[in-house]
């Protein structure tokens, strides 16, 4: 069970994506979900929520409610229901009053010293991104309570590895975990995967489950399979399906621990010793801020030029005025100089160029809201693209963005042109 | 009381928008809003879950499970928890077979013929964008029991106006509308701020709830009073709270439609007819990105620089290559020069410049992981800051982005130094 404290969610004011999160991470590690509550900031909906949980489930989470306001209920509200008396621990305190020192905020306010208190019995699980730590206890019927702050975050950092770690104690080998994996696409529909993917296995792979996943940057594939479901081991199913889809999939896929684009993108320009500069207009940053994401990006990412205003094209880029005039700056001939340009400017070997209309002002007759071009530039020749996404500005962006990373990737393993 | 119905709600792979929206509804209508359950597909689940509901409540409002296929349960598990037995509505029955025929699906499948049935003593909601109905019923004891359909749209579409008024009828003058008022601050830890408003407003504003919400960005105030709590009304309690507290958030507060600190921005940066230009290192364009989010922001966003390798930082800024050599890229020097340097490059008024080690890697003894030295130019001056951030690479990311847009905003503002 999966209790969720604050009254911004419970009024809607937020959403719940801190129970979701949880509920996945449950799921992923093998245990079933059996119900989800929303409470108040309220000590006595809080008791409600959790004692009802401790009733119809072995495990209850709870987040929220930990930090050092009098809304912050739940450490108390919790020890209460379990009957253990709360004490303040001196190593937490001390821990708190040097980051508090640390940071320049001075001596620890009197309302802050609650988040070093214990309840009693209760293991504390380390907070590596905020001040509360989580706390876990266990009530006289044997269920585990485990507490997180509600920042997401910290909530997360805390989750992983600590109290993934507890569950895998506390269960061992009834977990049974549901294995997943998901396979990454670019530049196919759905629909046209679906149809590729049927014609060469019209029932789907035996024992796996086949999920389509998609979203506005793309479709991503899951198979899913339960340790225990067939003779062979989910591990061992999982690949026989992969193996089973990959003459349709090795055309589209893209490998990336974290699902993100740039990840490969990244792998491909390090293993070709390429460089990377980027010149953004519509997109003005985003595409950098995807590349940078990523750890260890500065070996292959040398940088970029938000030239959003035609001046910074002009000057910068070294992009003629006069084409801008022809042309209009959202064109493809514009879009090649920006990658051109750019690639000279920072001296690297690829340059990719985008301008559009993001919306939701700005179109016209000819150039309609979303209309983007964009342009990758390698080894002396362009590929330029045209197209028109659909969409809010930040999805048209965010499209834009991906659709001029997908190019980068399909030009560098040789799949375009 | 607000029960959403669904396997992909309860284990996490669907947001519950639906759970928050009807929450927000409620509360706006003037309903208190005192539990929500997520609970899956699966009778007893409902059941259980509408039974407490109706036990602590007035109305509860249940969502999904209204549809036409076997785990669809909604409608028979309410059903049977309050004794009504269902029966097939004709004249429902011939809507939905029209519905059929008129969309070319041909005959009705008989599974579909359950979103004709209506519990005994039950009013239908009429569903203006779907196909399964909307269900009133009361119980025993008096409570009221909305059924709605899980898809958003529709679900929307039958509560207003149908639930709205029902509800209305229902209680009458008893609904006492909250109004909520939210501030937004910049620059300020939680704790900081609560003790300077404590220490003016001990016991905080009469007749208002004030809450404290925080997330690893900044903290919002929120103000929350209900029609017919005080002699004066809502909105007059909101002012007078407002008011109240202004002595300590005109220091920190910004204000912003969207909540996002970069319209503030881009608000006073429009307003002093001023132009941004911004030289990023370690946020790799999230700050361009950022400002470009926006619509508009072209009239004053001019671009920006984002020089993740050196050479792009000596070249393009012109930072001398002995002043990285004597105090590092990641020094308050640094950036006060990429601040400088990107504003005359671009032609703006205010360049921001923005050094630091994102992590994982990188880190040293003098300048661990999260260290992040960022710089406003301004009117020939610069205003440095050096600050160490916690968290993973994406939060240090994130919260020095945010905290060179805090400095903008500041000194654009005239609050610093």
């Amino acid at each position: 069970v999966v209790v969720t404290v604050g009254d911004e969610l419970l009024f809607g004011q937020t959403e719940d994506t801190n129970g979701s999160w949880l509920a996945r991470e449950l799921s992923r590690v093998g245990l079933e979900v059996v119900g989800r509550r929303v409470v108040g900031d309220d000590g006595e909906q809080i008791r409600e929520a959790v004692g009802w949980g401790l009733d119809f489930a072995e495990v209850v989470l709870v987040t929220g409610g930990l930090g050092p306001t009098p809304d912050d209920l739940t450490r108390e509200a919790v020890a209460g229901l379990l009957g253990a008396s709360l004490r303040l621990d001196p190593g937490l305190l001390r821990a708190l009053e040097r980051r508090f020192r640390d940071r320049g905020y001075g001596a620890l306010p009197e309302g802050s010293k609650a988040m070093a208190c214990v309840p009693e019995g209760g293991v504390v699980l380390r907070n590596p991104r905020g001040a509360a730590p989580g706390l876990a206890l266990e009530s006289e019927g044997g269920g585990l309570c485990v507490l997180l702050p509600g920042i997401p975050v910290e909530m997360k950092g805390i989750f992983k590895p600590g109290v993934e770690k507890l569950l895998e104690s506390k269960f061992g080998s009834r977990l049974r975990k549901i294995l997943h994996r998901e396979i990454h696409t670019v530049g196919v529909p759905e629909s046209i995967l679906m149809s590729e993917i049927q014609e060469i296995l019209p029932g789907g792979p035996e024992g796996v489950d086949l999920a389509y996943l998609p979203d506005h940057l793309g479709v991503r594939i899951r198979l899913s399979a339960r340790e225990g479901d067939g003779p062979e081991g989910a591990p061992a199913a999982l690949e026989r399906a992969e193996a089973l889809l990959n003459p349709v999939l090795a055309r589209y896929r893209f490998e990336a621990e974290s699902g993100d684009l740039a990840e490969a993108v990244g792998a491909v320009l390090l293993r070709r010793r390429e460089t990377l500069a980027v010149a953004e207009s519509c997109t003005g940053g985003l595409i950098s801020k995807r590349m940078t994401d990523l750890p260890g990006s500065s070996q292959y990412f040398l940088g970029g030029i938000v030239a959003y205003d035609n001046r910074v094209k002009t000057g910068l880029l070294g992009i003629d005025e006069s084409l801008i005039r022809e042309v209009g700056v959202v064109s493809e001939a514009v879009a090649d100089a920006m990658a051109r340009g750019v690639a000279r400017c920072l001296g690297a070997s690829v340059g990719v160029g985008v301008t559009g209309v993001a919306g939701p002002g700005g179109g016209s007759r000819e150039k309609p809201v979303g209309t983007v071009c964009y342009a990758v530039s390698y080894q002396g020749a362009s590929i330029v693209r045209k197209e028109l996404f659909l969409g809010d500005r930040g999805s048209v962006r965010e499209r834009s963005a991906h659709a001029a990373l997908g190019l980068v990737f399909r030009v560098l393993e040789g799949r375009e042109g």
